[in-house]
């Protein structure tokens, strides 16, 4: 287990200076630091691995004394997140994750899985992990996700995860969860707005179709992006085909985003992510 | 010298044997032969390279009594096209065409430059060109385009090339050129509208930039989409940076559009292209 | 269930006109055709989806009375082909192939798993399917490959794919499977040779990596390339890391390959292959 | 104007705060700091970008005094660098250099080409370069060899660069420039040893090919690796096809390359990078 210390704030000069005495007076040996200064915004990020015996507290305590007060401080572990995984009826997504955490590649504890139909509960069962079926018909939006948020809430996880969970969020629902509810959506060049984008992107002609992981705000499909990926293609594929290459794309994306951010890689900052190696 | 034959029309049963029947009877060997037929649509396409003498009129009839009314027909070669170009203030596109020209490699003519700004001029006349600076300031937009199509009419292109033009052509403009305008844009994931879309996409931290060749149709950045590529990018890069990067896609992406169309491997049906190897 | 019709001969003017004559003489609609003419090596092939009820040997004869002697004439559908897995202890391509088996995406039914670790048979278990666990310790290659041929011997597969399997095969096992052994396996620019390619790729600080899956002739990791797929990487990527993004690109070149190949895209001629979309 | 600071060390506790220390002692301010510990290795690098007035040699003893003995340190700038262009016949490379160096887009000053070919004068002169035509021909490798170190000896370069120069280098010549000498080479999944490389790859079916930029060392084609790309092709395309797939990609590649080493964003440690954004 590593230890990580993340920080954000304003920029100003002898930051690193200040934060690497800090680490140093605490007996902490640094493995991996890094930094960037953004410098439109002029903010600073820099996350640290960092080996050693030390009392949390008063590092923070000495960390807060030294950065300016409107500093953002986290001090964390590279340890498996908890998390539960949403899904409707497209199994590529939930498939991908459930055989990487499986073999333990995902640097997370799946703890359930909530679907608004019944359709991949026979692949989760094979993976022994519980299964909530959440229907959404015959109720408002507003019950079904009292019904999600209530099973949710049982789980207590620290992420949740989108895995192609096609039904709009409501912004309240999104508050819960805010920087901890990662999405994963089909791309286009350009963008098709409204049903059946593949139907589009086909009638189009489009010759790349891609995919982006990012957290969700009040948006659906919008908020900070966490990676994207993009495969070619061309006429002589169908929409449905298209579809499936999209597909292919999207589970990589996916898994690859939520090992960033798991491991504690990645800063949100504003509307955009920062992610450090 | 190949001659090339093209045919488009609705699908129906036997149209590949009565196309390579009328060109068995008049002597013409296949060198290479392309069909497609778009399934929703129920239409069909062929490109035929074809080597032999023959009777250029009477293939035309013989064609057109074995093949449905509708058909689009047309009996060309892959002799270079004649082009002009069309650019404002920057290089990169322009660079790449002339270039590529000087050494033969566009299967093209490059006929003359217009450019809305002097700046391109000396580049231009580096190798040999016609520079015609035509300023759109103190005139309206459709003076501005009469005596651009004024000068356009002067040289009598095959296809005018928009290498980063950066002026919106009126519909009354583009009507001349029907799928003969060719321009280049920057794309992203998601789509940004509105002003400074590199500032916007380093804004929102996106992954990935690219661009996007297209015919021009009455909106300036739509039209059936030729070729796209893209690259990674990530939150280090500033947007001036992410915009340098833009531009070493748009450049190749604009070049192998070109090669493509002059090379007559391309099909324009409704709003997207077929595009035979 | 479509009929497929591939055809591979010595290119000569009218091969064409002459098949589409046949097919049409026996009432079959052509849904999708496509021909290639290599020019080098001067060989023409052909691929063709049709519809239509037909009599497939007075077909045959109609054909082969048409074309040259040697051509190969292949009259086949898209219908599911049987097929056997081989893995070792790694599971991402064997996980993916399940997955994409279990809901009907490979167009192939897997018969069996054969493993000479038992480290895989947990997962393909879930997954109802045989697992035979064949260790190759204590006896010689040429006792354990005759005991992987009896367990293929079983199944009668149309193909073995070879999905991690790193065992080296022999010439005589792969005799037994001519153009129907599939692999995968990693690829670098540069390529490195010996052992531990990560680590030699990691010192070497390569910034590309990738896969190629090919039909096994008789030197393992040579034979006619199917599909080939990179991605990017850099410096602050441990060889492990590399390995896992490795993966990443194993699986899904992998997936890809063998569908072209299933639904009878692939031709292969000499030591490479011809694929029609 | 930036200073830079680039150091690289074994690696030990507190290595960062030392350097920021003596920074911060100086009066320097951090725009932009990166490090990396390669942790194989145990070998420590940190690229520095910082502004502010200062004594370069108080400095140099400062960091010296707190570093390990063997600390590499190099201070310097963001300025252009000095380079000379070297090729052959191909212009593609020479071509995106010199349009890139004519719009400020280098990071250097283009002093000289040099080419055992007269055919890229012309191309050059357009640029108002001197050419220098040193012809191989009717004389030993030796002899040959020595005439270019004669007109590279005149410029002084900071970098030579081989933009596609076709000749094999002595290690005689190569150690004049070490670590100053970059070269571009085409590079193949997997990799073709001996001539006509397209060729091969044509026939054994490729699906991708590409481009690597890389340092100089004994052998040509070996040395660190600066970047790679690599482009997607098909069996439809010819090996000469091919070929200028590949010059697309080995141009870009080589362009970047230079981009991020006359920015000193490239270290060279044993026989890899390690590259700063």
């Amino acid at each position: 287990m590593a230890h990580l210390l993340l920080i954000h704030c304003p920029d100003e000069p002898g930051l690193v200076y200040i934060i690497t005495g800090v680490l140093f007076k605490h007996g902490l040996n640094i493995i991996r630091n890094g930094e960037f200064v953004e410098r439109d915004g002029n903010h600073f990020f820099m996350r640290t691995e960092m080996a050693g015996a030390f009392d949390p507290e008063a590092l923070q305590v000495d960390l807060r004394t030294g950065l300016p007060p409107s500093a953002v401080i986290r001090l964390t572990t590279n340890q498996p997140k908890n998390i539960v995984l949403m899904a409707t009826k497209e199994h590529h997504c939930l498939s991908e994750l459930l055989v990487r955490h499986e073999f333990g590649e995902l640097n997370a504890r799946v703890l359930a899985v909530i679907s608004n139909y019944e359709v991949l509960g026979d692949l989760t069962r094979k993976f022994n992990l519980p299964f909530h079926y959440l229907p959404h018909a015959d109720r408002s939006r507003e019950t079904h996700e009292a019904e999600v948020l209530a099973v949710l809430a049982q789980y207590q996880p620290d992420f949740v995860v989108l895995a192609k969970y096609m039904r709009i969020l409501t912004s309240e629902f999104v508050a819960h969860y805010s920087n901890r509810l990662i999405n994963i959506h089909h791309s286009f060049l350009p963008a098709f707005v409204g049903a059946s984008p593949y139907a589009q992107a086909y009638a189009r002609g489009v010759k790349i179709i891609g995919a982006t992981a990012h957290f969700v705000n009040e948006q659906l499909d919008q908020g900070p992006i966490i990676a994207q990926n993009v495969i070619p293609i061309d006429h002589t594929q169908s929409a449905h085909e298209m579809a499936q290459a999209g597909r292919d794309v999207e589970k990589i994306v996916l898994a690859r985003s939520l090992k960033m951010v798991f491991d504690e890689q990645v800063f949100v900052h504003g509307n955009k992510t920062v992610i450090f190696d």
